[in-house]
């Protein structure tokens, strides 16, 4: 208490000889801190061939950025993107910023040469999403990976399910629902921040939450939506500016301080598979009462699941092959030394949280850089997830029309080569 | 044991000299025996005006129809309808049938100047259940009643819960989900019943669970829905003939014992309400290990309300407007006292099961006959739904294109003077 | 309506030439209306050996027992148990009136022939317990049977439980936890009715809901308790006198109008089995929010059940022997047509409601004294429970001392002859 | 990837300055790891006012520990404890060796001058209980502190309900339910290890399981266990020795290679606090099905609460105060920010695990030391535990007689000036 501060101390040994594996991260908010968790925390807890070090750390604010990286024990700090992804102790590229600079940066990343980790959504338009699956493309020639960070993919529950869902156990697949729903938008005096803008945001629940069902339910299925039938609704059409809003807002209102909200607050929306399983959708941020409740329920010929992020520990199962007498939902707990991610983690029925989805991503990032495999969700299912929400929005847009989806090739669930269950896990 | 067998023993007291309701059924299946419990059970929980007397039930083939009046207490057995609407000693026909007869008996029923309780669905065609409105009317300026038995309002769960919206505790309602799950058509060698042929049953599990759970919204959001868009999907195609089956349906085979389904297996649609409301349905019976999962959740600005009928005696309700270091979902357990339809069952704690929806809509209609108030839901609230369904395979049918509903005018619900609530609960 | 009041109708019809079971029930309060429900019932949806006839019913109010039989359907009303029980028409006598009358109708009742139902528990102390096991023995030989109305066996998920149990489907049992809270005696201000002074009603919450919970864990784990360690308390131990208190209650005052508390509010108590298995057991009218929750777990070593009485319709089952990456609780919806008791009533996920014990409990006797086989819970099954309680307040009021229960010989489950399961099911 | 190992990265900035707290841990299994994840990760989510470091970690075998300390990211690797202690980098020792060692390792640390954090339980007996007990308080004295790793107090929804039961939001408390259920010795085969053998583990269940379900009840009501009522039982009297078995335990066994369990299986007790509270506990490794099923029930007279560490996120609460129809257990969600220690991580509903509960003793202990404030529990709560696990053995073999506890004096929790409640929360 009494000495003085210390030198640094050593945020890891050395790996008992492994390589290290450079990271570099662009943005340092929300994401950024989950991200951090996950880059600290990997090596520490599953046997990693390399050894991830949080090289450095980027934002545009220089006493924040360095703020944060004192916290979070980012090595060092860069105010300019474009200076990060040239460092050499950089390896790969973690970009934790809005939707509309994720194109940009992971494009000039991997011509940099750098391995890519991009959060979700993969970007604000089909486009940009596009050119990042050629960009993608051409880097895997040279050996480099691109991956987006659908990260409820690693829930130990949903991976079980994915495999589950894989080894037949559900049998021919019937249909799916599917519900994101958040309640933080209730408030009609919440402001009028940039996600509710579409400039900015892109899309409001849609973009935010559909991405992330959409995402799932094409992994859970293993093959991408077809088409959609949709409707959006916006319920507090306006709102009053933000305290300091930017001119940009500022110019949104009118002289009563409000202005439009122009994403949507909810959106409903049925699909189609080309196999044949339909699926229903639902994002929103007005639900009251409901904090993160990204609920699935898929039911096969032979069983069903049902998954509630709300409690991420657990998986229902229902094996409809059992003699009814005995049958119904059982509560897996997801914490068995043989469900996905687990091997690593505490004894049964010591539960996960969140952030551990970051630390499993950075688990399979890390072995499929050093295995060269192509990692999964890929650019291209990234992408497959931006034309689903488009065709959404054009539904929506044309009365409900069903709205076919044009399926990107190859998609990574259903090329043979390519399992949609972690390799290594 | 030893002594011989007795005459028959009274079914009820004369009931301290109330007046008696002679009640006659058509139909002695699954229906018939719900309603008979439900006759023979609502006067002697409930205090009523009137004494419900089992006084015939009809049916086709003689021996059965009277071994089940016999078993249910019906003091009489008829084979024709014709015979059992024109007897003095019934007051009022309850028409458990098939949908495709509702709107002749119907229709005869109140020409013969009788009360009619109609099974759901009112009908299996939109033309038909216009003309059982017609009827109605014109038998209502005769003081007769009408109602359509969708019974799922009467659990107290239910009636509590639009009660709770009726006040307000939810404030601007924003969406509802609604699902009915089953999974009995699971079976792909399940037979080609009459229920899976579109000439017969007008349509699969659209009109059988679709109608409970598109009353049940436009009862909760206390206005009808305006429009829809729709998917629906057949997922086994073709299934056995039944054994024994009907010349009609052997017909529909080919030379290989097995004939084509025509009727959805699950329906998915989407819905509007003129007030903004949106909603989401789900009706299957393919939702392996759910056996009756009629479930709701409605999402308001001050709170939120869940349901499901395989927990019948519990409602969920999230109160919005409290500290949100306290607040969350509560499980109400609807047996108190002051919940609807409690003040004559058991203790707290105590539940009720599927049959007493039937003791409270008898309950309910007897309170309405003597009162002379029109009872709900009402031949124009049953006309509602059949526009909806009739919407839902239009739409279903045009790439799931928004179908508007013509709404029914006067519909019950929205009338100031016909309040939503059971009066009488 | 405008018909003038009809004569009784006939309460049922001559059951194909059933021989009738003429039921004269003492009592008419919430049990008698409970028992009323189940004698109406059992017969129409059961198909039964004899037809229950309501023939009588009797207390000591006339008026008020007159209505009764009115609103019921009991077919005769009599003011004297004496004279009930020695009526013609009456073959069985069904006791619904507080424990301290219990030994003497029903040992009356034997000795005038009739079969005996005895609500629970079977009488307030040993002494009379066993005068009534010796009555029923001595009638046994005149082939009158003798039952004890623990209901609770009689819920389908509980009559499940036993039958898994017996099966082996839990292998050697462990440990079980039983606790039947409930909250109705929180209020201070509750006045101190009969039910709080232990000259009127033995015991409290122990006597109430512990004999519930005692008699199901018998029933369950097949072997009466051994012996138990008990510690009891009483929360309020004044409460106001309640209006119009009857002399002796107003002599149990002082001159505040308030008097003493003289049963237990909650008892805990540990015990053990013969086998080994070792019990935890609650009752308590002071868990707030709990209105039954009458709550059992049966731990194996091949599985565990789990059952909450306010979630009748379900059992909740782990299966041990399978592997744990797929193994969790499983909710089993206890209303398939093959579980105990539902092959008559309504398709899966239809559920029942707690007066269908009392449905059950009917059937089930009336086929015992068709086939002259001994009905179960007996009364010897009645008096072991009764040994229970009296060594819980035995060990409660000696510091909590390990204190044995003397098993009586022979009790119903562990003879090999009297299957534990009902036959009929 | 094809750069070479790079030197030792940063563990953490100099946290702007921030002086540093060494932790050196003893110990390196189960524990070790958990309490690892505690100090690394402590000062990246919150806002500490010392920079806890990762100094050196001990233990016997020099390889396993060397690895250890790479994997985690201790500075320093040791073999010998008293090595450890008086290591000048080190400020605080954190003991996460078994039981039989906390009391001669705590009290050379104290001695050494040095912070203490130890493992519960505090000790294997009352008597080095109390010898730890004193050396604490000679070391408070010097500027020391010393605290007991009871983490289940962490868990935000346990502080929570502490924090409520101190609002006076239950009322005056009536009775506790609290269990700890686990399945892990199941298996008859399961080999007889060091903790099934009392002279190393001192019990079986009651120290490791009954050891938190005693501070936690004694934590949230707020006052010491005064006495106690208790059975135990061993299900498995003999197992296999394991292979590889020291020549202590082969000694154990006969010449059949089995040896005798000498610890309890379970352990069943009822209890009484000073103030009239009653509660009942059940440990056991035999429940199958339930992984970490750590359970509590309070119930007072103003509301209840109920906790599920299996579902470590929630907290079930009931507010009795609230109109009976809309009153029931209300599942809040702990995670919002102004839940305790929420301030810091997700936003809601992205819910925390089992491991935080380390983070947040981190972060307390840590707050602690900066501000000189004795932290709890302390090693009197611990030596309370332990009198009453003593109370229980010494009930359990004089069967099961009521058994008081002696009071330490003075118990943290019930001291005025040291709230119960974190006081940075």
């Amino acid at each position: 208490m009494t000495k003085p501060p210390q030198p640094p101390q050593p945020h890891q040994g050395d790996g008992g000889g492994k390589p290290p594996l450079g990271v570099g991260m662009v943005g340092y908010a929300f994401m950024g801190a989950a991200h951090s968790q996950g880059w600290r925390t990997a090596g520490r807890v599953f046997d990693l061939p390399l050894s991830p070090v949080l090289a450095a750390v980027c934002g545009r604010d220089g006493d924040a950025v360095r703020a944060m990286a004192g916290r979070h024990g980012w090595a060092a700090a860069e105010t300019d993107w474009h200076a990060l992804i040239t460092r050499d102790d950089v390896d790969l590229v973690d970009i934790c910023t809005p939707g509309d600079s994720h194109a940009e940066i992971a494009i000039a990343a991997l011509a940099a040469g750098k391995h890519v980790l991009c959060e979700k959504p993969l970007a604000n338009t089909v486009e940009e999403a596009e050119a990042m699956v050629q960009a993608a493309a051409a880097a895997r020639e040279r050996g480099q990976l691109a991956m987006v960070g659908f990260n409820y993919r690693r829930v130990p529950a949903t991976a079980l399910a994915r495999k589950m869902v894989a080894e037949g156990r559900l049998g021919a697949l019937r249909h799916l629902r599917v519900t994101y729903l958040q309640d933080w938008l209730v408030d009609p005096e919440f402001p009028l921040t940039w996600r509710l803008r579409k400039e900015a945001a892109g899309s409001g629940a849609l973009g935010d939450l559909g991405a992330h069902i959409v995402d799932l339910a094409q992994y859970l299925v293993g093959e991408p939506v077809a088409g959609v039938s949709a409707l959006t609704e916006t319920f507090v059409r306006e709102r009053p500016l933000p305290a300091g809003a930017s001119s940009g807002l500022a110019d949104a209102g009118g002289g009563d301080g409000r202005g439009p909200v122009t994403v949507d607050d909810a959106a409903l929306f049925t699909g189609r598979f080309a196999s044949g399983v339909i699926a229903s959708f639902e994002a929103t941020r007005f639900a009251t009462g409901r904090k993160n409740a990204l609920r699935i329920e898929l039911n096969g010929e032979r069983g069903s699941l049902a998954f509630d992020l709300e409690r991420l520990n657990e998986l229902s199962y229902h094996d409809h092959t059992e003699p009814g007498a005995h049958a119904g939902f059982r509560r897996i707990l997801v914490t068995e030394p043989d469900h996905p991610y687990l091997e690593a983690w505490w004894p049964p029925g010591h539960g996960l949280g969140y952030e551990h989805t970051f630390v499993h991503q950075a688990r399979d990032l890390v072995h499929a850089i050093a295995s060269g495999t192509a990692p999964e969700p890929s650019f291209a299912d990234g992408l497959q997830v931006q034309r689903v929400l488009a065709a959404v929005e054009e539904s929506a847009a044309k009365n409900s029309v069903y709205t076919p989806v044009l399926p990107v090739d190859p998609i990574g669930p259903v090329t043979p080569t390519a399992p949609t269950t972690p390799t290594t896990v």
